[in-house]
């Protein structure tokens, strides 16, 4: 390709030219860590269609009614006015409840991170994205695939703190050796010790849940009430589809909301299997059932920050194994974001991947799902990078090569210009003759350094560069990566006072034998 | 995982059940033959600075002008009232000429394949698909990457031809073991005798396009006037940016236009070599010289068909290397979508990737920037599958895979309803009980054999029973797949009278000496 060889040396020579006037190493001012939408949104459903389903799920909720296990959560949900059928656990929630509940929960959801440059606000029109979460198995090229560990914790929660296009924690997987009654110990110390973004706790009971308030509030030096008046850490809530609310679930909406910490609603729903096996029904299903959870935090805290969310996807009714990236996925997540813009709440959508490994399904599969998310509009997209087999394992060189695809969807919300000075008719466009080129012009010098965006995985050696540097594909590129973040990890400067109270907290309830999950 | 297993029991249960009732092998009725773009449109400018783009190319036309190396085409524009300045061999081109250009050319082109079920229109707002073009290797797992030869030609035609979402037949590599004397009835025979679908033309000279018009005049059993009275074919016109167009190039504006087939004007432009180092700067340009050759069609032959078209990406400025589905590559289909609408003609843009195998870089440049062309409205989108190494190779297995996401993308056209039977309050949603699952519902029932796409290359199998079938991913797959296609391929049938004149007319004008390609 003689066009790149003559490239190349007038790049280098200009390169020479250039140092003089412009900084020796691009350095691009664009900010990955507060993103706004900058995608059209996209409609799935006319309006009067969605507006039927909300009535359906109302109805829903009216007549048919959410089963919920836990007694006091059904205590206040018969305080609130609902229906309440004690022999068969079974909650009737009017319509009224809902509208009440609708009436408080917050728009806007201002997210305190550990520094102030890692806060960010949960609304419709904001976009964060979490990596693959909650996969009990790690896997990469160099270990293979295993059960996961505390280290393969610590290791995805550097990762998840090195890209700033990650603005959540979340819980990538589950440190298997860590025993469970403990194991919350672990994980909250590791988010406040090794990252400043905002962190994740697991609602597996309120002595857990209490725990890691406690924990938290020593370590950004907090009292109870300043804890209680702002957003400091946020969980997911899975209902159990369809229309069944456990006991740990139930719990955790209680107290999140008790102490004003962000509850994500999200069912998990595949159409065909535990929802209906159309986009329509199914997504009918899951608003009925964030609707369900939305009341009970509005009636346990009226005010209480919550997200509306979803994760719908199909299984292949060939095999009945779960399938993510699909059109219907697409149209899940498109049915979802209009039904959160007619409650008008931040809401959460996910992408992920049903492949076995970082391949090019892999690929295709979380890349069509986000596009999915972006165009629904969804202010959390999670499980946006590493997540494989649809959510049971994460992969480290994965979450390298979808960082890479978000790094560039951030690109693209910091926008571009055209005005006289991009246009260039004096700078660039009237410099050059026919059949020339534009590398020396003036616009070219004043910009080459800062241009584009430069790929930390993808490659743009031509063939034979690529074939003599031993024909590496971008899987195998993604590991010496992922090991070179880890090699030469820096956690934020820490309160030295606080993180050994922090310690003596844990040590005091580990020699008190720690909290067991609930079930 | 026991969901999957339950659900594989229930479903091999339920479709013994319905097979009574159903078809034994899922049919979907979806058209990917004719497709609407459904997306909503992303604009990167607002509408003031695309009219200043729009005004910046005027000026060039008029200022800086366009380098014309064909004499014919000179007199053409200076017969049009161009300033033509012979010695430069620059044209100079007045906006009352470009907005006379623009009054005839259509906003609508009917395109005529070789069965009507393969006929399309090109206009703002149809979609059409293209496999990666001109390269001039071919690679596959089996037998590497080589020269393209003829027999890789006949081989990517037929999955062309298997695929009902490439509309078009694209060029996807040049045989190089067929002489450049003949090599255009070989390809043109091909086309011909392989597929029924809108078949493609290179414009190297005259002498060629006059055979191949000729070729399919005797193949399509039309006389001279009703070859002309409609568009049979296209061929694809790249300037040689910045501001030239070169003999054979301009022979194709004026052949195409005088038998009133389609001329798609393709500047292939890089931001920061061959164009502007900015978005805006490079699709000024591009427009500019778009605009340039669409003139000299209208000139020729008011009303000939002609497309707009852009390719715009970034060098990579460290290596001067070409990047492809990046953040600037997706920025500059927008930009060219915003001009072709200011126009409201039909265009074209495209896909492709960097990478220099089928992987997971391959699979993320090709998706990003085919989103990109999608949210831009583009009406033909080129380069869609199988483009590897900035089209120096389309590979096989990459083809396949890609085809996968444009099924995916054809799937999303045809849309989703939420009326009262998708709902499914009565037949799906009250008729299961609380944390019960949904396999056997009436709707489920009703729909299980049609609802969901289904993949020919993406794998739902876990990961025991992935393992248990040898690990492969999905480029490996994909080999299999090619293969299939090709092992059982049946070509459109043919009428033998015609196929013997085209075989007659071939061996006359190869005896002659066949038509060597114009430079």
């Amino acid at each position: 390709m003689t066009t790149n060889s003559q490239t190349r040396g007038e790049i280098r020579g200009r390169r020479r030219r250039g140092r003089a006037e412009a900084a020796p190493t691009p350095s691009r001012d664009v900010n990955y860590r507060q993103l706004k939408n900058p995608f059209p949104l996209m409609e799935v459903f006319p309006s009067d269609q969605i507006a039927d389903m909300h009535e359906t799920a109302l109805r829903m909720l009216e007549e048919l009614g959410m089963k919920v296990l836990l007694p006091e959560a059904r205590r206040i949900y018969a305080h609130g006015g609902a229906r309440v059928d004690e022999d068969s656990e079974m909650v009737y929630i009017g319509r009224d409840m809902v509208e009440a509940a609708l009436a408080t929960a917050p728009k806007s959801i201002l997210c305190y991170a550990g520094a102030r440059h890692r806060d960010f606000t949960l609304e419709l029109g904001s976009l964060v994205f979490q990596p693959g979460a909650g996969a009990p198995n790690a896997t990469d090229l160099v270990r293979g695939r295993r059960p996961a560990s505390g280290q393969d914790y610590l290791e995805f929660l550097k990762l998840t703190h090195h890209f700033d296009v990650f603005q959540m924690i979340s819980p990538q997987v589950e440190p298997q050796d860590v025993p469970t009654n403990v194991r919350h110990y672990f994980t909250t110390q590791a988010q406040i010790e090794l990252t400043d973004k905002f962190p994740f706790f697991f609602s597996r009971g309120t002595p857990q849940v209490m725990d890691c308030f406690e924990m938290l509030s020593i370590a950004r030096g907090l009292s109870d009430d300043e804890f209680r008046s702002t957003a400091h850490s946020y969980t997911i809530i899975n209902t159990n589809s369809p229309r069944t609310l456990d006991i740990p679930m139930a719990q955790g909406l209680i107290d999140f909301a008790r102490y004003g910490q962000v509850s994500i609603v999200t069912p998990f729903t595949l159409m065909g299997a535990m929802a209906p096996i159309t986009v329509a029904g199914a997504i009918t299903l899951s608003h009925a059932e964030v609707l369900a959870a939305l009341v009970l935090t509005q009636m346990t805290n009226p005010g209480a920050p919550v997200c509306y969310g979803t994760f719908t996807s199909n299984v292949d009714m060939k095999s009945g194994a779960p399938a993510f990236g699909t059109p219907s996925h697409f149209q899940a997540s498109l049915a979802a974001g209009q039904l959160a813009r007619h409650l008008g709440l931040p809401w959460r959508s996910a992408a992920g991947s049903a492949s076995n490994l970082n391949d090019v399904q892999a690929a295709n599969e979380n890349q069509f799902g986000l596009w999915g998310c972006l165009m629904a509009g969804a202010t959390v997209v999670i499980h946006s990078a590493g997540w494989l087999e649809g959510g049971l394992s994460v992969s480290f060189e994965k979450m390298i090569c979808d960082a890479e695809v978000l790094n560039m969807v951030a690109e693209l919300c910091a926008g571009a210009q055209a005005g006289e000075a991009e246009i260039g008719y004096d700078t660039a466009l009237r410099e050059v003759d026919p059949s020339g080129h534009f590398f020396a012009t003036s616009q070219t010098m004043e910009r080459y350094n800062t241009a584009f965006y430069e790929p930390h995985v993808h490659d743009y050696a031509n063939f034979g560069t690529w074939t003599e540097r031993g024909s590496v594909d971008a899987n195998h590129r993604a590991t010496g990566i992922w090991q070179n973040i880890l090699n030469t990890f820096e956690p934020p400067k820490q309160n030295p006072d606080r993180v050994g109270a922090l310690q003596d907290f844990i040590a005091r309830r580990t020699e008190e034998g720690g909290a067991p999950p609930e079930s």
